[in-house]
C-alpha cells in the first residue's frame, strides 16, 4: 500500500544557520546525514564564517546568495525564517528540515532515533485522515486497522507533512517558557498518527520534513513578528504556515502525520528576556484559529499554490483591518507564491 | 483546571458475563475494583451458575431481573450487549465496563496498569477537542500545551468518554482476525489524546468508561447484525453507538479521549468459524460512516436524550430503507431513551 521507495536523492535536508560553529551539530548527525544532500542557509544577520565539518554534500547559501537569487522583496529571511530560502531553491521532492540546536533522541530502549529515516517512512506511507485509528498509525508493524474502520478508507492518502516532536525542551511558546523554564519533557510516545482532517495543530518547524512537490508552495516565512527574536518561543511564522499547510491538505485530500521522530533539544536564548516583551504572538492566534477554522477554499483551488493565493486573498479581506501583521502576511504569501514559480521554471 | 476528585461511591464498574467461570478474571482485577461497587449482568443465554470469588462488593442481575425490571422490549440484551442492562440501572454518575476476558496489563516498565485508576484521570481532566495538541494529553505530568496553542482554549471541556486500548489479542474485525489470526499487539503507546471533534472514531466496547450522567443515554445495543455471535470480532453494537456519542459529544461541546488505559486480551471463539460468516457489519460501515459524518443535530437537542432521538429519527429516514437492520436500531435507539427517562425516575 505504500508508495515508491525514496531515493537518497530524492530529499533535501534543510537546515538554517543561526549560530556559526556547526561542528558539534553536524557530527552528531552525521550517521543520519551523510547519505543526503545538504542545503545550509546561513541566517542573513549572522556575521561569523560557518564552521561545518567535512564529509558532507552540501551547499551553502549566504545573503548574498538570497539577494542574487530572490533580488528585491519584501520577505524577510532573517532569523529562523532563513530555512525557507532553502526550501526555494531546492529541486528535490521531499524536503526535512531540523533547527540547529536539536540532537539526536534517543528511544525508549536507549537506541539513537533515525529521524531522517521515520521522516521518510511517514511521508511514504498512506496517511487516514478521514477516520482516526485507534492504534495510532495502522501501517506500522503489528498495528492494523482496528474493528470498525471502513475497509474503503483502508488505502489512506498521501501523506504531505510530517511533524516530528522533541524530548527535553519541548517547543513551548514564550509565556510558558519564562513560568516554566525547567519543565522538560521526558515522555517518548511510540507512536504516529494522523491528524484528522478539519482539525488544526500547531505545526512546529523545528522538526518536520515534508513532499515539496505536493506542498511546498505552502511552507513560508510570511508572519513576522514585530518583536521576534532568534529564540524559537519568539516566533510564530511557522505556526502560522503549518496552520495554512493543514487547511490546504484538507482541501487537497493529503495527510498530515504527527509524532515520531523525536529530537533532543537543548536551551538556546533567555526566557526570562522573553517575558519583557510583548506576547504578540500568543495574542494572535486568538484571531487566527478560529479563522482558519472557518476557512473554505474554493473548489477550483487545485494546487498549493492556488490555495496560497485564495488563503491570502482572505486573510487580506477578513484580517487584515485587525492587525497589520495579517495584511503583511497576506501579501509575503502572495510575493512567495509569485517568486516559487519563478524558481520552479529555472533550470537546476 | 481539573474537576472535583471522583469518589469511590460515584462510580459503578459493569461487568457483562458471557461466561460461568469469573473466578480468575475477578482475581486478577481484585486489587484495582476491590474498592468500587460492581454490576455483574450474566448473558440471558448463559445457562450455568456464575461463579464469582468473594471480597467484592456487587449486585449481579440475572435474564429473571432484565425480564422484570424493563419488561417487554424489542432490545435485545443477549451477548455482550447484556452490559448494557448494568448502564440502565446505575446510579452512579460514571460508569467502567471492560469485558471479561481482559486481563490487567503492563506498562513498558514492566508494571501492572490501574485501568480503574486511569479511566477515572481521563474522565476528571478536561479533553481539548478543538485544537490539536501534539503533546498528546497537556495536564498529564511533564506535558504542557505547545506553542501556538491558542490560551483561549486552554481550560479545554468536560470529558464525557475515555476509550482504553488492549494489548496482545487487538480488537480486530472478522475479516482481519480470520486473516491475521497470529498478528498481536506489543506497543504500548504511552500517551492519552483527545479525539478533535468531528472526526469520527471506532469505539470499542472492550475497555471503556464513560460520564453517565452526561452521555448514558447514548451508550445503547442498538444495532444488532443478524449472524452475531459470542466473539467480539462479530458484534457491532458498541461501534454504532460509540460513533452516536461521539457525534452527541461534538454537538454538545464534550470530549472524548482514547489512548491509556490497556488491557491485555486473550483469544476467545474461533476466527476461522467466522470466515464462514457473512461479514454484515464490514459492509454496513460504508454507509453509517458517510452518513454519520454528515449528521447535523438541531441546536435544540440540548441532552444526550434529546440527541438520540434525533438521530433516530434521521437514521429511520435516510438508512432505514436501505437495510431492515437500520431501521430496526432507530427503534432500538428511541425504546433506549424510553427505558433511560423511566428508570431516571425511579427511586434507588
Amino acid at each position: 500500500m505504500s508508495q515508491a521507495p525514496i531515493k537518497d536523492n530524492e530529499v533535501d535536508i534543510v537546515i538554517g544557520a543561526l549560530r556559526s560553529d556547526l561542528s558539534s551539530f553536524f557530527n552528531e548527525w552525521r550517521a543520519y546525514f551523510s547519505r543526503f544532500h545538504l542545503i545550509i542557509v546561513k541566517d542573513p544577520d549572522l556575521k561569523e564564517e560557518l564552521k561545518i565539518p567535512d564529509g558532507f554534500n552540501l551547499n551553502v547559501y549566504t545573503k548574498n546568495d538570497i539577494d542574487r537569487i530572490v533580488g528585491s522583496t519584501s520577505i524577510s529571511f532573517s532569523g529562523y525564517s532563513c530555512r525557507y530560502f532553502g526550501f526555494l531553491v531546492s529541486k528535490k521532492k521531499y524536503i526535512i528540515s531540523i533547527d540547529d540546536d536539536c540532537h539526536p533522541a534517543k528511544d525508549n530502549k536507549g537506541n539513537f532515533v533515525d529521524a531522517v529515516a521515520q521522516h521518510i517512512e511517514n511521508l511514504t506511507t498512506p496517511a487516514t485522515p478521514f477516520f482516526f485509528n485507534t492504534l495510532y498509525d495502522p501501517y506500522r508493524d503489528g498495528a492494523d486497522f482496528v474493528r470498525g474502520y471502513p475497509f474503503s478508507l483502508r488505502n489512506g492518502v498521501n501523506c504531505a507533512l510530517s511533524c516530528g516532536l522533541w524530548l527535553n525542551l519541548a517547543d513551548l511558546d514564550a509565556p510558558t517558557q519564562a513560568l516554566k523554564p525547567s519543565e522538560r519533557n521526558n515522555r517518548y510516545v511510540d507512536a504516529v498518527l494522523t491528524v484528522p482532517t478539519a482539525a488544526l495543530l500547531p505545526v512546529s518547524g523545528i522538526n518536520i520534513a515534508f513532499d515539496r512537490e505536493a506542498v511546498g508552495p505552502a511552507l513560508f516565512p510570511a508572519l513576522r513578528l514585530a518583536e521576534e527574536g532568534k529564540v524559537r518561543w519568539e516566533t510564530i511564522e511557522d505556526i502560522w504556515s503549518g496552520m495554512c499547510v493543514k487547511v490546504i491538505c484538507d482541501h487537497l485530500g493529503l495527510g498530515v502525520k504527527t509524532g515520531l521522530p523525536y529530537v533532543w533539544r537543548t536551551d538556546r536564548g533567555d526566557a526570562v528576556e522573553s517575558l519583557k516583551k510583548e506576547w504578540e504572538g500568543v495574542k494572535l492566534m486568538e484571531e487566527v484559529v478560529p479563522f482558519l477554522q472557518s476557512t473554505m477554499l474554493p473548489v477550483t483551488a487545485a494546487t498549493a499554490e492556488d490555495c496560497v493565493v485564495e488563503m491570502a486573498k482572505t486573510v487580506k479581506q477578513q484580517l487584515g483591518s485587525s492587525n497589520p501583521v495579517f495584511g503583511h502576511a497576506a501579501d509575503s504569501m502572495l510575493e512567495w507564491v509569485r517568486i516559487w514559480k519563478t524558481m520552479v521554471s529555472r533550470p537546476s
